[in-house]
C-alpha cells in the first residue's frame, strides 16, 4: 500500500507543482483523492497506471480539486482498457451535475460506465453566502449514456458518511470547515484475525474442516475430552488494519475527529505558514501549527502536509533571495507534533504504508 | 503581431505537449483560441501575460479544446488584475452553460465580468447521433454573478458568423466538418489608407486642416485654381491588413473557403499522416495533405500545422527506434503546398506576423 502525491499546490497549477490529486494504491487497485487540473498530465509522470483507478473521491468542488476530472475521465475512456465494474465517484452534492454537464457538452463517450455517489450536505455546512447565491446543484434529468444511477449518502447518527465498505476495507467521510461544503476521507483496513495454529489443532485431535473456520471466526469449541478450546488458544495475534486519513481543505477538522482517531497517516493541508494564521483561517485553510495540533488530537502516527501556497518552493529547490521553502512549514509542524514524522508532500512523492 | 502556440497535441495533454491553445497578440492585447486542459500551466512558461487576454474564442466543445477554460478564468480572476471591460468569450452554443455550470458548482467568483457570445449552430451542423442523444445546451436561468448577458450570433446570408469588429480588426467564423459543431475563425485587420503626402499638399497651397482628413478618407478636393485633386494624387499606397485563419478540428473546411481567401497565415490541424487518411476522416480530422490542399485552395501564404497525435515527436526530439516526428507531416504538406512555408507548431513556438 502506498500514497502517491500527484499535485501538492493550492489554488492553481504551476509547471513545478500540480494542484490536489493523491492516489492510494493497494495491491494494484488505485483510488484517487481529488483531481485538480492537469492531474492526467501528472499521472503520466508517475508509475500509476491511469486505467487502474477504480474509485475517485472528491473532497470538495473547488476548481483546484475538481477541474482535472472531466479530462481524466475522457482520457482513461480513450485508452480502450476494459473495466469489469463501473468507475465509482464520491463527492459532495453537485459533483454528478458537474461531471454530467462537462461530459455532455463536450459530447464525450467514455467507453466504460461510471457512477456518482453524492454525499448529502447538511444545512449547517452550506456556504455563508448561500442565501444570496444558490446555483442549481441537483442532477435530475436524463443520465449520460455511460452513467449508472448513484446513491445519495446521508450521514449516520454519529455524523459519519459511509461511502464504501467491503470485508477488507472501508471509506468513511465527515465534514470539514471550509468556504464550501468539504469532506475528509478515512480509509481503514479491517483487522485480520490471527493465523490459525493448525498443527496445535491436529495435535488436540481436531481434524481439518468447517470447525477451523468457526474457531477462526471467534467461536469456542468443545473437544471430545470435554475441554473447551477458545480462539485465543489456537490463533496468533490479530493483524491491525492500516488507517489513512486524507482531508480536503480545512480551517477546522473538529467534526472528523472521532472517525480519524489513531490513524497511521494523516494527510492535512498547510496552505500558509503560522505567521499568516488569520489570513489562512479567513480563506478556510490551515497553518502547519493547526495541522500538527489536529495530528496530536487524533493521535496520528505520521503527518503529511500538502496544498502549499505557490509561494513556497520544494525543499530540494535552490532558494533565491527572499524565497521560502516548505521546509519552513515542516519545522513549524514539528514544533507541535513530535510523536511521529512530519513530511511535506512534493509532486510525484510516494509514501509506502507498511503493514502492521 | 504574433501567434504563440501553447498546446499543439490532439486528444489529451502530455508532459511534453499540451492540448489546443493558441494566443494571438496584437500590441499587447491578447486573444486566445481554444483552451485545453493545462493551458494555464503552459501560458506560465510563455511570455504571454494571462491578464492581457481580453477575448477567448472556442472552436468547439471537445475537451481537448475546452477543459482548461474554467481553471484559466479562475486563475486570472485570482490575480487581482483590474479589467476595464468584461472578458468576452465566443464559441458554439453550450459554451455559456458549460462555463456557468463549472463556475457555479465550484462556487468561483472571478473578480471581473465576463460575457459569453454563442454562435448559433444550424441544424445541418448537428452531430450525426443528435437524434438519439440531445443533452441540454441552453443556459436559461440566473446568470453567474460575474456574467453579463451575451449575444446569440446567427450567420449572415453568406454563412458567415460576425463575431467581433471594430475599426481596426474583425473576427468572422464559419463552420467546419467535425464530429461536433465546430468553427474556424478568420481574423482580419482593416486595410489602412496610405500615408498623406503633406509636403505635396502644402506645395499645392492646401493648408493643414479638416481637408486633409477628408482626402485621406477618399474624397476628391477642388483646388483654388479649379484643378481636382484625387486621393491617389497625395496618398501613398494603402497598407493591406494582415489576415490570420485559425481552424478548429476539421475533416472538410469547404464552408470557410470564401471568408478565408488570401490569408497570410493558415493554422490547420494535421492529426495523422497521409497514410492514415481513412481513420483521420472517420474521426473528423485532417492529414497534412488535406491541410495543404486547403491552403492552396484559399491561396494562403503560410501554413502552420498543429493538433498532432501524441505518436509524433517534436522535430527537435531525438527519435527512438520506430518513432516518427512531425517532420514527416511537414514533408507531406510541402509536397502539396509549395507557394509558402509549412511549419509544424510546437508548444511555446512563436510566429511573428509582420506588417505588409
Ligand atoms: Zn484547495
Ligand atoms: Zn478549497
Ligand atoms: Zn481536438
Ligand atoms: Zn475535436
Amino acid at each position: 500500500m502506498d500514497l502517491t502525491f500527484l499535485g501538492t499546490a493550492s489554488c492553481y497549477p504551476c509547471p513545478n507543482r500540480g494542484v490536489s490529486c493523491t492516489v492510494l494504491r493497494n495491491e494494484g487497485d488505485c483510488w484517487m483523492f481529488d483531481c485538480g487540473e492537469g492531474s492526467q498530465i501528472q499521472i503520466q509522470k508517475s508509475n500509476i497506471r491511469p486505467t487502474r483507478i477504480t474509485k475517485i473521491f472528491i473532497t470538495h468542488l473547488h476548481g483546484d480539486h475538481l477541474f482535472g476530472l472531466p479530462g481524466f475521465l475522457c482520457t482513461i475512456g480513450q485508452s480502450g482498457a476494459e473495466r469489469d465494474t463501473p468507475l465509482e465517484l464520491y463527492g459532495p452534492i453537485g459533483l454528478r451535475r458537474y461531471i454530467r454537464t462537462s461530459l455532455e457538452l463536450s459530447r464525450s463517450m467514455l467507453g466504460f460506465d461510471y457512477i456518482v455517489n453524492e454525499l448529502a450536505v447538511p444545512e449547517k455546512e452550506l456556504p455563508a453566502d448561500w442565501e444570496s447565491w444558490q446555483p442549481v446543484h441537483d442532477s435530475t434529468g436524463a443520465l449520460h449514456p455511460n452513467e449508472k444511477p448513484g446513491r445519495l449518502i446521508e450521514p449516520d447518527e454519529h455524523g459519519v458518511w459511509h461511502c464504501y465498505g467491503d470485508k477488507r476495507i472501508t471509506v468513511k467521510a465527515a465534514p470539514l470547515t471550509h468556504r464550501v461544503p468539504t469532506f475528509g476521507f478515512v480509509i481503514e483496513e479491517a483487522t485480520l484475525p490471527g493465523k490459525l495454529d493448525s498443527k496445535k489443532l491436529l495435535d488436540l485431535g481436531v481434524p481439518p474442516g468447517p470447525l477451523y473456520g468457526r474457531i477462526k471466526n471467534g467461536e469456542n469449541m468443545t473437544l471430545d475430552n470435554g475441554d473447551v478450546l477458545t480462539p485465543q488458544d489456537v490463533l496468533g495475534p490479530q493483524r491491525l488494519g492500516r488507517k489513512i486519513v486524507i482531508l480536503g481543505d480545512t480551517s477546522c477538522s473538529e467534526q472528523i475527529t472521532s472517525v480519524a482517531m489513531d490513524t497511521d497517516i494523516l494527510v492535512h493541508e498547510a496552505t500558509l505558514e503560522n505567521e499568516l494564521l488569520d489570513k489562512c483561517i479567513e480563506n478556510g485553510h490551515s497553518t502547519p501549527g493547526m495541522a500538527a495540533e489536529f495530528a496530536n488530537k487524533i493521535n496520528a502516527k505520521k503527518l503529511i502536509l500538502t496544498h502549499f501556497s505557490q509561494r513556497y518552493r520544494a525543499v530540494s529547490d535552490t532558494l533565491k533571495e527572499g524565497e521560502e521553502s516548505v521546509g519552513k512549514l515542516i519545522k513549524q509542524a514539528e514544533l507541535v507534533f513530535s510523536r511521529g514524522d512530519v513530511v511535506a508532500a512534493d509532486d510525484l512523492m510516494q509514501i509506502v504504508i507498511p503493514q502492521h
